[in-house]
């Protein structure tokens, strides 16, 4: 496996370092080919590395006591947080000295960061928050924007579908993705302004197999390989989801354990139901990327815990072992050709 | 108990008088002080009534053969269905022939409809679809506007706040109802211009018991009495639980019904498992009520079956039991003359 290096906003996240750091340490057990560069408080990440002398070859500390906190707004953040550890860890992948990076701080300042020290890809004017989420279909739905943009107009839907096209293609090797967009209706009528305009486009693009307007409940249908929205909606969506999943998983297993019958009975059932709730289990698909962007920029959940936040650092691995950017960069320049050949 | 009528648009909803006819006949052998005035065609709906004879007393068919189609748009349902059976439900209303109106059929139609022909409260603008959903806390939150208006500006969902929280209090005694915004983060600087703007006249207006915004994943949690976003955002979150509710529900039966092992532990288990997915099963809180007009007027989910059709008949008469428009606009008219006495 070739050689690997991560830069880690270790400050950011509810949690800070107390989460990211041991979930660097794991990552790095468990992937000998991996290097991370901590970002952050030396003082506070420091105390959390001492039992893991055996791999100290493999990681180091970048010291900074400059945070963004989740109250910055952007262009703030841009502005007055130059030696903050989000920062600088976007820098480190800028600057060729990592292959990726991963924060759990404020998203809206890391996508502003990201834009202007990244750069977009040609053709991109906003990257976009994509997440992979698990399906009733046994395979994956793409949804973005995840809440990057909190405002699109059509031609960023449109864009955020090509890319979405492109991403599924790459990753998960899908012939033609088919593409829909998340509507309060599937008739052509329904839905505001943006929604419908960015209908049109697509329906004008053959690059993209575009199948129309799509509503909530089939999110998690399996019957689209992207789905389509603005960072506002898909945030709240995204939320709502994990709120439920979260509330049946505490709830059903409050009852169960409620005495010891049904808990006796519950053991024997266990893996059964423990299976099909983790499918909906937020935690084992944290992790989203900054898609359009000329680097790899992974967003872990703000609540992570250890484990979830140790997936994102393995979606982070993944998108830099297959070097997500280049082959969409690549996908993209020839459908955007494509479309303007037209 | 007083004597009530309803008029219903049997045509309305997936399935048509298939479902709604038999929900009808059902709440009428459930409440003997229920007429229901079944509008739609006479050769579609007559065969279902054929074995209640024996409360034919408390039934009238109103026939027309025209239908409100789902792929509609509101202006041309207003300008070209004036006999449609949606219509003619709602003039019921109007003319004080029916006590409140209930269809399963197009959402923004029926808004449009019921908008011209009831007309709204004083100072409201615009009515919304507003809905009463389960929480992790026993208690209901009311959420609006769940898909009537997909594009909100911000004294919109001001007016919705102070509806949702007018409702909260007359429909569930809630004493001084706390009301959120719905936002991609509860920091002050997240969301669109209509929330932001949205959340700075809540918090100038002491007659809302305003807390801020709320996250998705918060929806569920009991926290909030009254949770405020825009039609768009409403019916896809809405929506999007039902699909992940319905998703889980059905995968956990198949998987514990396919051993007859696990059968027989699972039927031991079973009142468990149901009281808790039947929770989220959105077939329990069918129906969602226009807010803000002068008159009652429940929507169906379009595809509910005769139980949460029958659900929604049940929403209909509590709320005309309960004089829902009346009570509402003299709470709305003291506090908007409050606001506008500051």
């Amino acid at each position: 496996m070739q050689n690997l290096t991560l830069a880690l906003d270790a400050m950011g996240g509810d949690f800070g370092p107390q989460v990211s750091v041991p979930a660097a340490m794991q990552a790095l057990r468990q992937n000998p080919f991996l290097k991370i560069i901590l970002v952050g408080d030396q003082t506070k990440i420091s105390p959390l590395t001492s039992s893991f002398q055996d791999i100290s070859a493999r990681y180091e500390i970048i010291h900074t006591d400059e945070i963004v906190t989740m109250s910055d707004r952007p262009a703030h953040a841009l502005r007055n947080r130059k030696k903050s550890s989000m920062r600088l860890a976007i820098e480190l992948v800028r600057d060729k000295k990592a292959d990726a990076c991963l924060s759990g701080g404020n998203t809206g300042a890391l996508m502003a960061m990201s834009k202007v020290l990244l750069k977009t890809l040609p053709g991109v004017d906003r990257p976009a928050l994509i997440g992979r989420l698990p399906t009733v279909a046994d395979k994956p739905v793409y949804v973005l924007d995840l809440g990057a943009n909190v405002s699109c107009d059509s031609e960023a839907l449109f864009q955020f579908a090509v890319m979405g096209s492109v991403v599924s293609e790459v990753v998960d090797k899908t012939v033609s993705p088919s593409v829909s967009l998340l509507n309060v209706g599937i008739e052509e009528i329904k839905g505001n302004d943006q929604v419908q305009q960015a209908g049109l486009l697509l329906q004008q693009s053959p690059q993209v197999n575009y199948r129309g307007f799509i509503e909530g409940n089939e999110i998690y249908s399996g019957n689209s390989d992207v789905i389509v929205c603005d960072g506002f909606v898909g945030n709240i969506t995204l939320k709502t989801s994990e709120g439920i999943a979260k509330f049946l998983i505490e709830d059903l297993k409050s009852q169960i354990t409620q005495n010891w019958f049904a808990k006796t009975l519950s053991k024997l059932l266990g893996t059964k139901i423990q299976s099909v709730l983790s499918q909906m289990n937020p935690d084992q698909y944290n992790g989203a990327s900054l898609v359009g962007l000329r680097g790899i920029v992974v967003k872990s959940h703000g609540n992570a815990d250890e484990n979830a936040f140790l997936n994102a650092i393995n979606l982070a691995i993944t998108e830099a072992q297959r070097q997500l950017p280049e082959l969409i960069c690549e996908r993209l320049e020839s459908i955007l050709l494509d479309i303007q050949a037209e």
